[in-house]
C-alpha cells in the first residue's frame, strides 16, 4: 500500500515527487486504542529515516504514555553515542514544560499550561526545530477552547520546510480533520477494560 | 483511561491482579493506517517494560516495515549492550524465514511459507520463547485459506503463561474478532494516497 500507485493524480501542476515531499499533517482519532501508540510508532519510524523528533504530550498524568517515553529516549542517546537515527526530544505539559521549569506552579492552570505549549511549538514550527512532531493529545484543549482551532489550522497551512505532524486524541475538530493530509479514526470493537480488567504495565503503559 | 476503572467487574471469581495479569490476545483491523505501525508502538512499550519481543512479518516483500525493524533492532541491540529492555526478534516471510534460511527456494511458494511461520510460531508458543508476539499482516493468511483460523484460536487459547499476542491486517476473520480480548478498527479518513501521493521515508516505511 505505501509504495503503491495513488489512486488518481490531482491536476495541481506538481510532479510526483514534489508531492511526495509535501510534509504530511496526519491526525489520529476516535474513541479506539492506538492513537498515541502508532503515531509513536510513526515517531520510531522517522527516528530511523533521520528526521529529527519532538514529542508534546497535553495530558495531565506524568505516568502515561512512560514507556514509549523511555523507549523513544533510548533512541534519542541512541543517536547521540552512535550517531544512528536522529535526535529526540520529549516535552510534558502534565510535568509543566521543561522549558517553563522555572514556573512549574503554573502547571495547576491547565488551559494556561495548553496555551504555552502550543505557543512554544509555534516557535519551533517557524524555527524548523523537528523535522517530526507529536502532538499527543491535543485535541482535547481544542476541543475545550484552550487552544485556537482556525490558530492551529493557519500555522499547520503556512508551516515552512519539511515538518511532519500527527495530532492525536479524541473528537478533533472537523476544521483540523480538514486540513489534515490523512486521519485515520480508531474504532473500539472490543476491549479487555469492558471485561473488568485493569490496565497492565507493558501493555497499556 | 488504561488506569482508570473498569466499566463493569465480571462474576468470574477472579481477583483484580488475576484478570490483570492475563496475557492480551488484540487484533488491529480494518482498511485505515496505523494497524502495523500501533502494534510496533506496542512492541516499543513492551520492550521498555522488559517484555521480549519477537516480530513475525507474514508479507511478500522484504522492504515493509523496514524503519519499524531497524528501530526494534536498534532497542534490541541496545539490551545486548546495556541490559536496558528485552532482547527482540523480527522474522520475515518475505525474506524466506531465517529459521529456514537452507531452504530458500521455498519462499516462492507463499502457501508453503506462510504454513511454516505458523507452524513455527505454535512451537514458540509452546515453548514461550517470547513475551510479546507481532503477528504482522497475519490475517491474510487467514482469509486466503493458507493457515486454519480454528488452529489459531485454539492455539492461541490454549497458550501457556502470560504471552501477550497482536495480530494485524484487514478483514481478520470474525472467530477471531471474537477470540480477542481487544479488537481496533482502524478506519481510513482521509489519506494523502488519494490526493495522488506517493509514499515517503520516514512517513510510510
Amino acid at each position: 500500500m505505501p509504495q503503491g500507485v495513488p489512486d488518481n493524480v490531482p491536476n495541481d501542476g506538481l510532479t510526483t515527487r514534489q508531492r511526495r515531499n509535501t510534509p504530511v499533517l496526519a491526525v489520529h482519532t476516535g474513541d479506539g486504542k492506538g492513537k498515541s501508540t502508532a503515531a509513536f510508532g510513526m515517531a520510531m519510524r522517522a527516528w530511523n529515516a533521520g528526521l529529527s523528533v519532538g514529542v508534546f504530550q497535553f495530558v495531565k498524568s506524568a505516568k502515561w504514555r512512560v514507556g514509549e517515553e523511555s523507549a523513544m529516549l533510548a533512541l534519542g542517546e541512541l543517536h547521540d553515542s552512535t550517531g544512528k537515527g536522529a535526535p529526540v526530544e520529549w516535552h510534558k505539559m502534565g510535568q509543566g514544560w521543561s522549558w517553563l521549569r522555572a514556573n512549574a506552579g503554573e502547571a495547576d492552570d491547565h488551559a494556561a499550561a495548553a496555551a504555552a505549549g502550543w505557543a512554544e511549538i509555534k516557535r519551533r514550527l517557524t524555527e524548523q526545530t523537528h523535522d517530526f512532531y507529536v502532538l499527543d493529545e491535543f485535541t482535547y484543549p481544542l476541543d475545550w477552547g484552550w487552544v485556537d482551532t482556525g490558530d492551529v489550522v493557519e500555522t499547520m497551512a503556512a508551516r515552512p520546510g519539511r515538518q511532519h505532524v500527527v495530532i492525536t486524541g479524541r473528537r478533533a475538530p472537523q476544521a483540523l480533520v480538514e486540513a489534515a493530509d490523512l486521519v485515520t479514526e480508531m474504532r473500539k470493537i472490543a476491549h479487555p477494560m469492558d471485561q473488568g480488567r485493569k490496565g497492565q504495565k507493558g501493555i497499556e503503559w
